[in-house]
């Protein structure tokens, strides 16, 4: 490498880092107050004033144990799927936790910004912080398109924009729409998913070859990136769940998941040994399709969707989820010029589409007769009288048009400002290599064992 | 390998996978339901009636979490334990994640049909999922005798086989014979080391060490291993606390088995450099014998066993297991013809006899001037004058002798059909081998980091 | 390694274990006894006297889940992150896995005998464990200094006495003084930091240099290390909430420690790049300064320290942790003769010592116009009337102050004790092995794969 100086990062990853920190600081310190819940003061007057308050009521205790199911999948889950590549295991966990760390602050303000002002204050308690967490979900991902041929500079820049565009799309589906999507089929894979692929198709490099014999893994690359698969895979219920109403949506969303997961890998298995001559099974279709199931049911698993129902979407998703590794991603690369390192596509994009889908049609299909007094309790305006299932499909629709609009264009601004030369971004050559902006290491151990 | 299409799973896995699952929703979509938990009217109507009760008396609250470790025991915990063979990483986690995946429905529907069926439907929350989960625990264990000389789709009929017996014998045990066993020392551990144990032995292959050189470890594959051997130590609390009743049981539960495991483990250490010539510590010991305890307190952790009782039990566990991987095994193998490939004899079969003899004497201890109004809550039949300890506790001794019997028998008839010669299954030469039913990976890095 | 048997375990480790875990059975037997909630007589009864006293208000439901996050961290959070150096994975996990099952024993009975008797019992429940596997913390966060250079003998010994001092400790500040900690900044982080490192600064190495090429990372042990890093950052609120009051303490504690802790790993990341020539990120760093944000509000945390202030802590921890490793440990070592492997002084002293001035600032700030009814609830002597913050502020102090002298004095006479030569401590030239008190293993596979 005869430039070093390109990739350098000390003064502009300090930089950045330090600057974006102090804005969050002080805009915290302007703008945000403990909510209810997390406030000395407010929690016990209102205590106080009600007889039937107890602390069990105390929203930490329904949902901190999603909140850290969830983190575990933020910071694990996507961290270590990642490192599957040979020699991009520092940078897959490490810029995953900076990115993330990074994101979770800035989603809690614009998040609060656009749907969570309370007389010019946003409040903050644990239900904001698995809305931070869903929102950085949303950065990983497009991450994962991108991953090996951006600097942690882009990065940041890209979790910027991207943070931004999903509160502001999460407006328009959850308040002005009034969509459903608790465990974020439209909201974050979707979004997540088309925004990186836009993304990397505008920093498209035609010498990526060059970097080829490192976009690949080894052993044990392979088995630190099962490490990730398996946090996701059984986390997703929690994820699904976290901020559904109480009760009887927290539950059964949670156990829908579960069973479109089940059937999700047995599709998984079965399509991946069947697409290869030898019928051999391949890592990357367990390491990912087999968590399709979760993205599918994202819209539709808080409804009464049955496990029959859940399994069903399971088992389409984990085949559609192989098949795009198969045959579509070669194409994709070869057609279109989007280089996806992770296969996003299959594993958030399609999968994320089937979920609004399927969650549009379950919202179609929903009844008081199936629902009960529940109605209102899955669908915000639920009220006897007024109820009509289909337009709430149809708006259920329209919001996986808005989606994908928002993911596009929101993908394509934010592409051409990373395709600036100012990031010292890795050449075509050193792609997909920690070396670039980690110190040296060892791969071997020094010596053999001889005592 | 001069026939690769011998093991070549194109067509045998997926058929055999879909078949399945295509069964298994149909089976879904007629006999299974919401219970009143998860179901939208049923809770909703439930609350408007009883005026005390609340969203947060849902048994979500109270099971959720320890579903969620108990989850992670099965997939992370066996799946990364067993990764310890040099080469057998990738079948390890991912055998172990297809065949618990399939083996949680199909648990589902044979729990429900023997002892869970509701006008002719099977009601399913979260109460049933940790069920499942458990019984799929059994079938991994027989997984871990078979280890590395099974084909996937041997492993799926035996899963289809073992689970079905598993929900007959816990029906035996805890609906006719009325048996405590929260946490599964009989119907989970004894059950299914027997079972696997006896499969192994029809299974046997006189020329198995033409994979000898495989079968041990390596330094990074022991590492692994060591991620799925603390995850079980750390969340058995969970698992043998999930199913017992509310408040008092779970509390105590959880706490006998943290001490149970944290005697056993210190027992382990000292066996371990005990029996080595130079004092040096085993990791297969560490990695299996450490975990003992928690199988040895799961019938009498649930009951008034004190955490005194509790070490004593751990410590007796931890000693045996180390003592059986060092002196039985090899014997088990020379003699009996069981090649136990992770000693599930010393991990679950003979600390689960114990935990069953610990359980009979601790039920027929019992008494109301110990466990006062909780005695009920722990025995089911504990009503106050018709209270008999001792038929208790021979009811307890009965419930091993039909679980050895169920195991035996079951084990030997589900050999005999896996010995088959249509299932893929690896030659002697290739056993413990990733590379027959994995596509081709690399094994080290392609190049030195040169910037 | 000519003379063998001076490291030979075979009878000291077993025989100390035996010996240890016999005394931990008999005094459990004498002393310990269940807590009214996991009691079946007392819970039972207590529930039948008060009509309001339901199952869901035992203990266990506010604590369990946050004593597994605790747990995670002690075992893999603690374990994994010292697996970073390439030849001493097993002695890591394995020694931390060891000395914290007798630790959490052994605190049980010191913290029951200095602060939890009742009429001559110890009484355990959740709250116990939870504070058992603080103290075990304590104790691993020492083991840091001395990794590598130690037998697990020593080790065994040192735990021995850290945890009685702890315990000692812990009574002067929470009951004596009536200092806050839940965190543990000041009892847990500053006590085990300056405990190890006077114990590493006696047992001085002058030739350490001879296992200096043994004393780093390696590619794939580094990738273990981050397993530890993230578990412990992602559940640092859940330890620092686990033992604060129910309802909003528990929470604001929770979120406090979330937002220091994405702040501190933007610090991190910037001053980890600027330090270094290249601007390339040392992996050091990133394990270990990330999480001194957890560190830094172990004390303030449950007070109103507002996200706002929580974040301002954590920029600061990271920034002089990753300072402290860059250029205040090569002075320790050279200057000072504090041999710290882990630079737990970066990680746990410093970072320790912030946490205490911070609460005893946010402490002397506290007042009625902030807390409410609430203010009770945090500080135990917040009495309307009698409310004294800036003498709250003065104990803190002292509390400081108090724990410095201890780790000090306790430090001193534990290290000389340690150095007797009856341990059979590793020599000079094989410090930082494994293959000193583990069985042999293979440092690759035996072969490539060919089929």
């Amino acid at each position: 490498l005869k430039n070093r100086s390109a990739t350098n990062m000390r003064l502009r990853l300090p930089l950045l880092c330090i600057i974006l920190e102090v804005i969050l600081i002080i805009l915290f310190g302007t703008l945000v107050e403990y909510n209810v819940d997390t406030d000395a003061k407010l929690w016990n007057a209102n205590k106080n004033q009600s007889a039937t308050r107890h602390d069990y009521e105390n929203e930490f205790y329904y949902r901190y144990p999603s909140f850290q199911d969830v983190h575990v999948m933020i910071f694990v889950g996507f961290g270590f799927l990642m490192t599957f590549l040979q020699r991009y295991g520092f940078s897959s966990v490490g810029f995953n936790f900076l990115i993330a760390a990074f994101s979770l602050q800035w989603a809690t303000l614009m998040q609060g910004f656009f749907h969570g002002m309370h007389h010019g204050k946003i409040h903050v308690g644990v239900t904001s912080m698995i809305n931070a967490d869903f929102c950085t979900g949303s950065v990983l991902i497009s991450f994962g398109a991108v991953l090996g041929k951006t600097s942690p500079v882009q990065l940041l820049v890209m979790a910027i924009f991207e943070v931004t565009l999903f509160a502001v799309n999460e407006f328009i589906l959850l308040t002005i729409l009034g969509a459903n999507d608790a465990g974020g089929s439209m909201t974050i894979h979707t979004f997540g998913a088309y925004f990186g692929l836009v993304v990397t198709r505008v920093l498209y490099r035609p010498n990526l070859d060059k970097s080829k014999h490192r976009n690949s893994s080894v052993y044990h690359s392979d088995l630190f990136a099962m490490i990730g698969t398996i946090y996701l895979w059984m986390f997703w219920p929690s994820f699904n769940s976290a901020i559904t109403n109480y009760g009887d949506p927290q539950h059964r969303t949670a156990m829908n998941t579960y069973y479109s997961l089940a059937s999700c890998t047995l599709a998984t298995f079965a399509f991946s040994a069947l697409v290869n001559p030898e019928g051999k099974l391949d890592m990357v279709h367990i390491q990912n399709a087999a968590l399709a199931g979760g993205v599918a049911v994202g819209t539709a698993g808080e409804m009464m969707l049955t496990p029959f129902g859940s399994m069903i979407v399971g088992f389409l998703a984990g085949t559609i989820s192989v098949l795009g590794y198969k045959y579509l991603t070669p194409v994709l690369e070869s057609k279109l010029k989007i280089q996806d390192t992770c296969g996003i596509h299959n594993l958030h994009g399609m999968p994320g589409v089937l979920g609004a889908v399927v969650g549009a049609v379950t919202s179609a299909l929903a009844s008081p007769a199936v629902y009960g007094n529940g109605l209102q309790r899955v669908f915000a305006d639920g009220e006897p009288g007024e109820w009509n299932a289909q337009s709430r499909g149809g708006f259920q629709a329209i919001s996986l048009v808005v989606t994908l609009g928002m993911a596009l264009i929101g993908g394509l601004v934010t592409g051409f400002i990373l395709k600036l030369p100012i990031y010292g971004a890795p050449p075509d050559t050193h792609c997909f290599e920690d070396g670039l902006y980690w110190e040296e290491y060892l791969e071997c151990t020094t010596e053999s064992t001889n005592l």
